[in-house]
């Protein structure tokens, strides 16, 4: 029973946020060989972008607690890529209310990044707007990541949806941060952004996560339904349940621009050794958080405290109306 | 964003898988408590099957080799269920090639089982022909369970449903055994199966595996296309990457007859302590057997013995043409 479809889609664009999403495990203390591991892997394996990390602010986010791909200094950036002679595009994610982007974000002249991808939550939307002139008018493509839809309701989006379209964004990502997303909802969003998207020639992404087991699942379906910007991670990396597994959706895309091997070397070389230390992942406590429509933040504070494998006591914690 | 559809369908069934499919781990050596814990955790989650093991034969597994689950003797499935006066249905499932099932399986009035559920590949249609009929006339629902569907041609599975919508099976099972079908291809599938079930008011099912972390999602698609009978079990126990976790899936059916706290419990009292004892789950080399649509007896090896974790080695052996 050979597969039925075609899936190599020249225009198809797969995002490495390996470093950007694994870093929420370990306040970004990834150290200089592993992030050059993750970019000469992007590079060996044709992968298009590599969000290397957050610029968020310093006072917010000490550099003495953080390691440095919260904040992406320049320095620290080109001491990984130098000038980044590759066809790999680099990305920065800012994020509303936690970024000084207005200082922190330098002319595409004074930087190797390429994208700035622009986190906010749907009240956000107006800061939002001011990030995304700021950082298309200082010479980046932008993307607009609209976090934690799940919980917005169909008339937020829209209205959110309405204001992006208005702006110099060229990507609008579908983001399911509490991974709480069913199929047949990413079909809903995903037509959704494509109408708003269609009228400046904008690109849909999708950015899942793994609580549920459906990350690879639910990025297939938004490319089946016309996503062409599309997120993914190796080994899955991420905050909580992690993201959706790089090695299974390049062993999917027919695409021959994309080689997995090399996607296997550094499994093998750097995230295996990697759960020694962090763990990610679809436990239950990120199961049931999925479930419920909530941020993982109390499935992540479980697995990191005597409550951990506690899965009744945390069921009954999470839907107890006390 | 709340969820668009009901997933509320009264016509729809759920088997409990965990002891027959997880036991090709351990050589079905559970241990009678572990195997009560399964069984009254269905009752009490409302399951409506537990496949508790297989009835294959003792001159191929000799009991000295195997745990009671390989045979699933009379008084074996009665020391655990008694006369099992519960709405839970048990089956059990026979191998064509692998089980006398003249002998071994009991006229319906002298068995607890429900359903003998009759696995084969497609060479082996006549067989399982004879077979569903045996288990019919002696009085027990049957179902028919064509494995490795993912290795059939069109034709051949197209031929082999033509003869099995003329027998007594009453449930015709979408089997991934590989865990390499996407959604789209298992789309197709349940809707031919459904074609040829129709006609004799039989069910279609979906068992999936979890090479690829889509057995729950591949599950979902399958209801969504009208399989109204799913196999999952606890935690995904299965053989090489599992099953459909059953924990997920509950989770998405809102059938106010299912309670998913009972198998928190059990996940947490059972299924966590036995992943100190055996390993079970989607692997990077389960991946990659899943992504060559290839046996998992290479995985399964590779995950015991020095290679694992070396998955670009593993890769090279399993594309070489040497």
């Amino acid at each position: 029973m050979p597969a039925p479809w075609i899936t190599y889609r020249p225009e198809l664009k797969v995002l490495d946020c390996t470093v950007r999403d694994g870093g929420l495990i370990n306040d970004h203390h990834f150290d200089d060989d592993f992030v050059k591991a993750i970019y000469e892997t992007c590079v060996a394996a044709g992968i298009d972008y590599m969000e290397i990390g957050y610029k968020n602010s310093k006072k917010l986010f000490p550099p003495d607690n953080f390691g440095p791909w919260k904040h992406c200094d320049e320095e620290d950036i080109r001491r990984i890529v130098g000038d980044n002679s590759t066809p790999l595009k680099l990305a920065a994610m800012c994020d509303a209310g936690k970024s000084d982007w207005q200082t922190d974000v330098l002319p595409k002249s004074e930087s190797v990044l390429d994208m700035i991808r622009v986190a906010f939550y749907v009240h956000q939307v107006s800061e939002a707007v001011d990030m995304i002139h700021d950082a298309a008018e200082k010479g980046y493509e932008v993307s607009a990541n609209l976090m934690a839809v799940s919980t917005a309701t169909e008339t937020e989006i829209e209205q959110a949806l309405e204001v992006l379209a208005n702006t110099p964004a060229s990507v609008l990502v579908v983001v399911d941060s509490f991974g709480s997303l069913y199929a047949e909802q990413i079909e809903i969003l995903v037509k959704k952004y494509m109408e708003y998207a269609r009228s400046d020639a904008k690109m849909v992404g999708m950015h899942a996560h793994n609580n549920q087991q459906l990350a690879f699942a639910n990025t297939i379906e938004a490319i089946i339904h016309g996503a062409n910007r599309v997120d993914a991670s190796m080994a899955g990396l991420g905050r909580g349940a992690g993201n959706c597994p790089m090695e299974l959706l390049i062993g999917f895309l027919r695409n021959p621009k994309f080689h997995i091997r090399p996607i296997y070397q550094v499994l093998q070389d750097y995230l295996q050794p990697l759960r020694r230390v962090v763990e990610w992942g679809p436990y239950v406590e990120y199961n049931i958080t999925g479930q419920l429509n909530q941020h993982p933040r109390a499935a992540i504070a479980a697995r990191r405290g005597e409550e951990r494998d506690k899965y009744v006591e945390f069921y009954d914690k999470l839907t107890s109306d006390v």
